[in-house]
């Protein structure tokens, strides 16, 4: 099947050539990103693309010096809502009613099922319920870029309170979760190329109730 | 492009027909999800599969009625790992050494690094964490079902807790953190197919850093 062959192919590249990827790919890869599904609809994320050199940089100071994060192409870093407020739903439910060019009954009691529910939790549950929306489309753009033939290397790795500073991402209602460097393989300086993919079997992941 | 189309093909099905999906799909679509990327590789997270049909009565009574839990073929359940422990930790790093043959320094100082940080972490954050990972499965599911013409409706609507007590995760060091219900959209009954699409324009969710 095609798909699992992208899945074959696709590694954490530890290395990555300096080549830049033609940016249809990239907007490619960011549609994927944004067609993925996400709790109640609400997209709780926004993805900054990094191709500015010194920015770079300044991120793999904060990122345990991983040589990937300034050899790609395109620095994708998904940002998660800090928080769901009311204007952040409104805008979902608003922009809802437009593209649908209707206003209806269900669909608004829900909107004021999450409005009274939502900005009434702790800021930090709510980052980490949009931080996991992230990761729906953060696994859409690792099979996205596969099937573009671009590497990528998704990332926990780095200092996210530094990476949150060094692009203004609290100013904005916005905190680093993963990092994605898009770019180019360069097997010859990476370790990991050559090593089998290792997964648990099915029946470590997989329990079938009949 | 081929996976874009699929995407806009998928959405989060309200209403199925009951037929069943045959079980080499199911099998592709689990291995896409077994095949995600994940931090350091751990797969915190495993994956029920519930064909029976009490057990999706039950777990429907506690997910907001919703019809999809009873009506698709396959519920899948995602559950991550409520905490990280030493022998889950030493279980992936022992088959990785298994399957690629050799002992390696650097991936052996990775393993204590692992084992000195996450173990002594609150289980609440660790759970935290391992759900993220199983949300990259979840994105590859999406996916892997969109390709197989199965339709999918990811869906947190439900009471955790009460799931976990019904299929016995606890016991098992798990807490479930998704529902995936698999089957056959019947859009005669969907109030969701006819309607477009809404996803945030993408300078809403994207900026690029120059």
């Amino acid at each position: 099947m095609e798909l699992q062959e992208k899945l074959n192919w696709r590694y954490a590249t530890k290395a990555m050539n300096g080549d830049v990827v033609p940016e249809e790919k990239i907007e490619r890869i960011l549609e994927a990103a944004r067609l993925a599904a996400t709790s109640s609809g609400l997209q709780p994320f926004e993805i900054m693309v990094v191709k500015n050199k010194k920015l770079k940089e300044k991120i793999k100071a904060v990122g345990w010096n991983q040589s990937v994060i300034t050899e790609c192409s395109h620095l994708l870093v998904f940002a998660a809502w800090d928080t769901y407020t009311e204007d952040r739903i409104n805008y979902m439910f608003d922009l809802t009613n437009e593209i649908r060019g209707f206003k209806n009954e269900g669909w608004e009691n829900y909107r004021q099922q999450l409005l009274n529910s939502y900005p009434q939790k702790e800021a930090e549950e709510n980052f980490n319920h949009a931080a996991k929306q992230a990761y729906i489309a953060l696994g859409h753009a690792l099979i996205a870029a596969a099937f573009e033939k671009v590497d990528s290397t998704p990332m926990e790795g780095f200092d996210a309170n530094a990476v949150d500073e060094i692009l203004g991402l609290r100013q904005k209602g916005l905190r680093s979760t993963v990092l994605l460097p898009l770019g180019y393989r360069k097997p010859e300086e990476d370790w990991l190329s050559d090593l089998e993919k290792v997964r648990k079997p099915m029946d470590h992941l997989v329990t079938v109730i009949d």
